[in-house]
C-alpha cells in the first residue's frame, strides 16, 4: 500500500449520512470526467449521467428505494444509465460503466467527498425512467449518492485474497 | 484535474507492446489488492482471478483471440472471471467486475505498469474454461494483459461532457 492510488481504493467506504454542505460544480464536473474517461470495447463509451440536485426531485427519487434516506441526505445525486442504441455486447457493456462509476467513487473520494453506489433502487428503473422521463434507449443502471460525509464507517470486510485466486492449470 | 487520482484516470491508455522486463511478484499483489477492495452489490464480491505467468500457458491462451499479439507480448495476463455460484444478480455483479478491473487498470497504471482490457477474448470463453480447466461455476468476463509499457499510444478519445449528460426532468 505504499502509493495515493492504492490508498484511496483500498480506504473509500460506502457513506450513507451526508452533511448539509452542497458540493461546489468543479467537484461533481470532476466526477463527471472521471467517469468519462473510463474504458470501454470498442470505445463505444455506453454511458449516460443525470445530475439531481433540485431537492423535490431527489425526493420524489428517493420514493423509489428502501434507502430513501440515503437519497433524501446526498444533496447530489447521479442518475447512471446504459445506452442501448450505443451498447453492442451487454456484458461488456456493464463492466464498462462499473469502471465508469468506480472512476466516479475513486475521484469523490480523492476530493474528500462520499458516495454511495445504490444497486436495489434498479429494481424500479422502469418507474424511476417515466417519473424522470428518460428517453426509450436509456437504461438506468445505478444511482450515485454524492455529498460530504456525515459518517465515518468502519473499513469494510472482504474475502483474502486465497479466496480469490484460481489456481490450477 | 487537479490531483493524482484524476490526472492516473485521465492519463490511462491501453497499452498493446510491452517490455520483457517482469513486473515483481508485490506489483501484481498490490493489483490483485486494488481489485479485491472494490466494491459490489450486497457486498457478494463476485470476481475471481488466474494470474498467468507461464509462457506457455499464455501462449496457449493467446490462440484464442486475434489479439494474439498483446497476450504473447504480456509477461503477466490476470484472467477475471464471475463466480456464477456467488452472483445474485446479473446486472450488478458485472458492473462490479468492471469497478474491480478499473481498480487493477490504475492500480498498475499507478505503479508505472501498462495493461490492456481484452473483451474480445471472451468470445470464446468456453474454449477457454476447457483450456484453464475452470471449474464450472466460473465464467469468463475479460483478460488483462499486464507489463511494462513498450508502446505511448496516443491519449484516447472520448465523447465531451455535454453529449453525455441527461437533461430535462
Amino acid at each position: 500500500m505504499n502509493n495515493d492510488m492504492v490508498k484511496t481504493i483500498r480506504q473509500r467506504r460506502s457513506i450513507r449520512v451526508f452533511t448539509a454542505q452542497i458540493p461546489d460544480k468543479e467537484a461533481i464536473e470532476e466526477i463527471l470526467e472521471a467517469a468519462r474517461w473510463a474504458p470501454s470495447g470498442l470505445n463505444n463509451q455506453p454511458w449516460k449521467f443525470m445530475v439531481l440536485e433540485d431537492e423535490k426531485i431527489r425526493e420524489g427519487l428517493s420514493r423509489f428505494t428502501a434507502y430513501k434516506k440515503i437519497v433524501r441526505s446526498a444533496p447530489i445525486s447521479i442518475v447512471v444509465c446504459i445506452d442501448n442504441d450505443i451498447s453492442y455486447n451487454r456484458d461488456k457493456d456493464l463492466m464498462a460503466i462499473g469502471a465508469s462509476i468506480q472512476n466516479m467513487l475513486l475521484c469523490a473520494c480523492s476530493q474528500g467527498l462520499g458516495t454511495c453506489w445504490l444497486g436495489e433502487i434498479i429494481n424500479r428503473k422502469e418507474e424511476i425512467k417515466q417519473y424522470l422521463k428518460l428517453e426509450s434507449c436509456l437504461e438506468i443502471m445505478a444511482v450515485i449518492a454524492i455529498g460530504y460525509p456525515g459518517d465515518n464507517p468502519e473499513v469494510g470486510e472482504r474475502r483474502s485474497l486465497q479466496e480469490l485466486l484460481i489456481t490450477g492449470k
